[in-house]
Order: structure tokens, then sequence, then C-alpha cells
């Protein structure tokens, strides 16, 4: 099956966002064996949506799109599916009564222009929306499946999960797909591939794709075929020469991020967490809390940006900072140290660092980073040296945090 | 002129890269005054190439590709550009003359693959490469102007805006565009354009989108002609409607971030600022400190993810907790006032609530939030009904608090 993906949007011509969604959506595609071969995105123009939409039609099984669907006037794409398929918008008033008591359960008055988001082309399914106002589209003709979804990437992004790719799993045919994943931290994707490559192995119909982000390195294996038995040992076949040259930086092998893991290991030991942060001014204490049992583990922390934070709330000592400076191994530790006997944790990690852009100097440039982790008995660092981009520093360092706890907790220091 | 884009790469097509190329291009093209219609990806296939730029050529003046130019199988884009425009490859002894320098005065010998850089298609111009080892290539057909470029991003970036759009601009007429930005928060898509509606009056050529996200929504507002004055005068006069219906909503007409207003209205009054959070678990403080200037007027706070941080850090009464819970106005002004003593702050802004998805109750669902603000003189409180969604109720949280303070440093409240 050949899909096509277009995203509409005024605002993606002239470059002031980011399509994300294509990606997305091609992800999930090529993940249930569904080939695209274009992503298209054009403007909030019925021209131009026409074509597109024509164009997609005549040349793929499936026509996805996203965007356009929101209740105010630059929102035209359920026009232009009408004119396309040569329909009329029908209004459900069961969808509208849907929507007046998502308003009122938040206490809200729904607006008038919502009452658009009640009509839907004539003999379209419609797609449930979790999170927004905007309902997905469905229309199946001549044995093609066009789908039309909100363009709010977290709204489209369920809505697929939940709705899309399961219904066009069931169209699909025998093809076995298997996938994998490995996700690692703490190791460059140059490097990593040069650690793996003398012991991977490729079946035929078995590939490794590397998807590097701040987050680590990610390795996805996929395998293609017929015959069940004979994908999974292709699959095995190269996963196991990764287990073996890379087993120190893998952290998982499902979709759990590192945080999650963390959290898990946490649990298991008994032990909690909290955190003393300069630089990542909160970043490390919300990527823990990303995780919903957090309250389990962590018990919350320090944001000391400022010197007077530092030993005020955590009791860094004055001459600590003043002989080794804010950003040094014994300002981390003893941040680490401190903050757990602020909140009685049993862990503490602590993060400062110069993360840019000004600020370097050259004994310590922009991009250089401490972190400390202390116990009740004890404390130790790691130092970083990181890029010039202060968001991406932050990041990176929140990563490092998480793996040197990870780390720690299952005696690989 | 109509400009159309096609990135290139089988890794967009599956999603394991997001294509950031071609919202680069649009922005500089859209700058230069020139229109895009359609934006196009598809894959390192000779078929699914030529198919695409024949197509743009048909509709566009000017077609610009990136990707599939570097030297290894896969990159093929140039044999299409050979197939399309019935061309041959030439070698150019000058291009591999310079491109063995490039790698000699790096110390490095050039790999024999590299020596297919030096084939351009008959006819064509060059464009170099201040940054990389692929150039890039112009062909100039019937009125037409084709473009292609390598994919990498910084090697595109450069090469646009050094050689590119220079070149385009000096074929364009006298076609005037004027954009404007105006940036909403605490107000819902549809609820923003009920009330700015009857306000608006659109001028010949002059258009209005939204864009919304957890972080507010945006106007952009966009005027095209040929005589600049009704062109500015026509963008003035939707943006005084927007401006007299919803003043109190906008928070800046200019690219910054919610978190750099707020911290210019703070630096601005001599103020800091230091921040206590429970449910977004830092990400207050982490939007605080993206802001590079923030440890001018931000102390930084205190993370009372547990009852136990807010009582013992804060200052919470125990009784406040038993009393109210810890997700009610009382702690969350407790916890304002909490930190401003702690930290000496002069202003403090708390968060405590139930993000979800587990944690709700009948009086307090997932989604209630309480954000506290305190002054050494005095505290107030803000009630937030959210949805159910963890990650976007803590982002739209800490958007509330930063708005917050915007409205009380304003006295907009």
């Amino acid at each position: 099956m050949i899909a096509e993906i277009i995203t509409i949007g005024d605002e993606l011509l002239y470059g002031s966002r980011i399509d994300t969604n294509s990606a997305f959506l091609g992800n999930r595609l090529d993940g249930a064996g569904i080939d695209v071969r274009y992503m298209t995105s054009t403007g909030d123009n019925m021209e131009f949506m026409i074509e597109a939409i024509s164009l997609a039609l005549r040349r793929a099984d499936i026509v996805i799109t996203t965007g356009g669907l929101g209740p105010t006037d630059d929102d035209i794409t359920k026009n232009a599916i009408c004119k396309v398929f040569k329909r009329n918008l029908i209004f459900h008033e069961d969808i509208l009564e849907r929507l007046q008591l998502r308003f009122s359960e938040r206490g809200l008055k729904m607006p008038a222009v919502n009452q658009n988001q009640a009509l839907l082309p004539q003999g379209a399914k419609f797609l449930p929306n979790k999170t927004g106002s905007a309902l997905g589209i469905i229309i199946e003709e001549r044995g093609k499946v066009f789908c039309s979804m909100p363009g709010v990437p977290h709204e489209m992004r369920a809505m697929t999960d939940d709705e899309l790719i399961p219904r066009l799993q069931s169209k699909l045919g025998n093809k076995v797909i298997q996938r994998h994943k490995i996700r690692t931290i703490g190791i460059s994707e140059a490097a990593l591939s040069e650690k793996i490559r003398p012991a991977l192995k490729f079946a035929e119909g078995v590939s490794l794709a590397y998807l590097p982000s701040y987050r680590g390195v990610d390795l996805c294996i996929k395998g293609v075929g017929t015959i069940t038995a004979e994908v999974e040992s292709g699959v095995e076949l190269l996963v196991n020469g990764i287990r073996r040259t890379a087993s120190k930086y893998i952290f998982t092998e499902d979709d759990r991020e590192l945080e999650e893991v963390v959290g898990e290991l946490l649990l298991k030991n008994g032990l909690t967490l909290a955190v003393a942060e300069s630089c990542t001014g909160g970043m490390l204490g919300s990527r823990i809390t990303r995780a919903s049992g957090s309250s389990g583990y962590f018990a919350g922390g320090i944001i000391a940006y400022s010197n007077e934070v530092k030993t005020n709330s955590l009791g860094v000592p004055v001459e600590t900072i003043n002989r080794f400076g804010a950003v040094s191994a014994e300002t981390a530790k003893a941040m680490a140290a401190g903050v757990i006997k602020v909140t009685g944790a049993d862990v503490g990690i602590s993060v400062t660092g110069i993360a840019g852009p000004t600020g370097g100097t050259d004994e310590k440039p922009v991009g250089t980073i401490f972190l400390g982790l202390a116990t009740t008995r004890s404390s130790t660092h790691r130092k970083l040296r990181l890029g010039t981009d202060r968001e991406i520093n932050r990041e990176r360092s929140v990563s490092a945090a998480l793996n040197f706890i990870r780390k720690e907790l299952l005696g690989l220091a």
C-alpha cells in the first residue's frame, strides 16, 4: 500500500512553523508496513488544497491530511474535501452536543464559531479527538482511504495511534514486519556505530537505522519478509550483535524514557531522589516528573540559580564557591550533598555549569558542566564538555544527570 | 514569482528526520517576496524525484531542491536533474582541484568517492559551499530557475543566504510584502476570534492567520501589494482592530517569548523572582531560565513535589495542607509566600495541582491547578481548570503562571 501525506497551513509555507506532523505520520505508516512516497505541504488556499489532494488520490492508496480543521475562517480543509469528493457538509446534532459538553465540563461556554466543527462531509466517518475539539474525518471511496486530521500535533498524534493506524492495519495483507528498538545513552552516533559495526550481521530484509537526539541514540531494527520465524531470527541476529558490543549504553529496549527507567530503578531499590539545579533551572526536575508515578520516589529539590540560594538553601560553603567557583566539581558535590540534608532524600543529584551563550572563560568555556551525585555516605562527580547552544547544553546535561544516576544504581560507574 | 521546494531523502519519508530545510527556505523566499505554494518531500528514488521535479517545473517559476548531492551511492539527485533537463554530467577539473585543496588544507587525503562531486550537469552554474564538499547547482531554462543544494542544513542555509537569495532578488519586480505578528496568551483561538472579529477590517491583499499552541495564540498578519504606503496602511488597519479588542491578551508584537517579556518587566521594575513548584516539578524554572539573561532577575526556588518539602523547605503549615489540601488556593499562596522568605526574592510564584492522569477527585478533578503569587506585602491566587493530559496540563500551567506575573506587574489583574 502506498500512502501520501499532505500538511496544510500558510505558516508552513512561509516557514514560521516547522512541519513535524509529516515525520510523525511517516514513522507510524512505515511502522505499519505502508510506504510513503511523497509528503506535500500547502497553504490555507482552496485551489492549492484541491490540487494537492486530487494528485495524491491519483498516485496513492491512502491519503492523509493534517491542518485546517479548526473553527476559524482560515480553516477550509473540509470545504476542499467536499469539492474533491463532490459531497455536501452535513450538520451532526450529536457531535455538537458532545462539543458543548466538552466545554461545559470545564466550566466554559462554547464559542459560537465552534458550531462549525459539527459539520462533516456527507458519508464521512469521524475519528474522535481526545484532547481537542476538531474531529478527524475518514472517507473511503473506490478502494482509496482518505483521512483528514487536525494539525495540532498532540491531537493528531493521539488520533493516529488510537484510531487511524488500527483501521489501516486491518486492510493490510500478510507482509510480516518486525521492529525492535534499542535505546542508548552516553555515546555519540559515530562512536556507537564504530563499536557495534564489527558485530553486525544482516540477514535479508533486515535493516538498522540510527536515530540520534539530545536524549541519546536510538537504534531501530526492522525486519520485513513473508515468514514470521525467518523475520524474527534475522532481527534477533542483529539485536544480539548490538547487545554484545554496547550493553552498558543500552538503557532500555522498549519505549520507556530514561527518566522512567531511572524511576523504576529507584523504586526497586527503595530510594528517594532530590535535585539541586543551577544552569538547568528546574529542567531536570521537570523531566523526572514527566513520569506520572514519580511521587513514589521524587521528593523535589532546590533550584539554586543564584549563588545566594546555593549557600543559603543548599548549605554550599561560601569558601567552596570562592575557591573553586560556582561551576566546579566541589560545588556540584556540595550541592548534591546539601539537597539530601534539606529534603531527607536518599540520593541527591546536582547540575552546575555554563550553559551559554555567554559566561565562558578560557579555563571553563561555555559548555562546561559539572554533575554531582551524593548519598548519605559519599559523593562523586562527572564533568561534561558540551557545545555552545544554551538549550541543547541544558537538555544534554539533564540526560547525562539521569544516566549518572542509572549507572550508579546499576554499579556501572 | 511562484516557488516550489523539494526536499529529498528516504529518512524524511519514514520520519527518522524532521525536515527543517523547507521551513528555512520558505522563510527566506517569503522574505524576498517570492510565494511558495507547495513543498514536497520524496525519497532517494530516481522515478519519484523526476516526477516531483517535473511537476514543480510545470507549476512554479523557481524550483529548489535540497538533498542527495553527497558523494555516496544513494546520492542520485544530479542524475535525476540530468534526466529532467536532458543533459549530460560534465567533469570539471577546476572543481576537483578545489575539492582536493579543501581536504589537503585539513591534512586529509580526499576519498576517491568525492571525485563524483566534480561532475555537474552540462551548462549548469555552480554555487560555492563554504562548509562542505557538495556544490550547489543552478540551471536556468525557458524563464524558469532551477536550483539544487546539499541537504546538510548549515551548508544549505549559508548557500541560500550568500548565493541563492541575492541571485533571485535580482530577478524580482517591485512587490511589497509586510508581515506583523501579535502574540497572545490567556485566551483560546475560538474565543479570541469571537472577540476580535467584529473589529477586523480587511483591506485588499491583507490576510490574518491564527497559530495556536500551549504557549498562546499567535496572530500573523500579512499584507501584499505594489505600493508600500497602501500595504502598510492595510496591515495597520487590521492590527489596530486587534489591539483595540484584545489588548490585555497581547504580550508582545515581536518574536519574544512570554518568559522574556516577563523577565524584561521584572528587570524594569527592579524585582527578583523565585518559584515554588509542585506538579510542574521544575518546568516553570526551566522555562524562565531558557532566557540567557535570566540570572539578572531569577533567584531560583524550591521544587516541592512531596508534602514534606512543602512544609520543611517552604514553611507551608501542616494544618493548611491538612485542612485545605496540597492542591488549594491556601497552599498555593503559602508556597509563594514561603519561597520569598527562603530565597529573599521580591516576587514568588507557585504552582500546585493535579496534572494527571490519575489523582483526581470529584471535588478536584484532574486538571485542577492553583497558582499562587506573593510579594513581601500580599498574596493572591488563580485557579485553572485544564484537561486530562499530564504534559499539556504542566505546559499550560507554566504559561498561565508566567501570564499571572505579567498581568500583576502591568496592573491588568
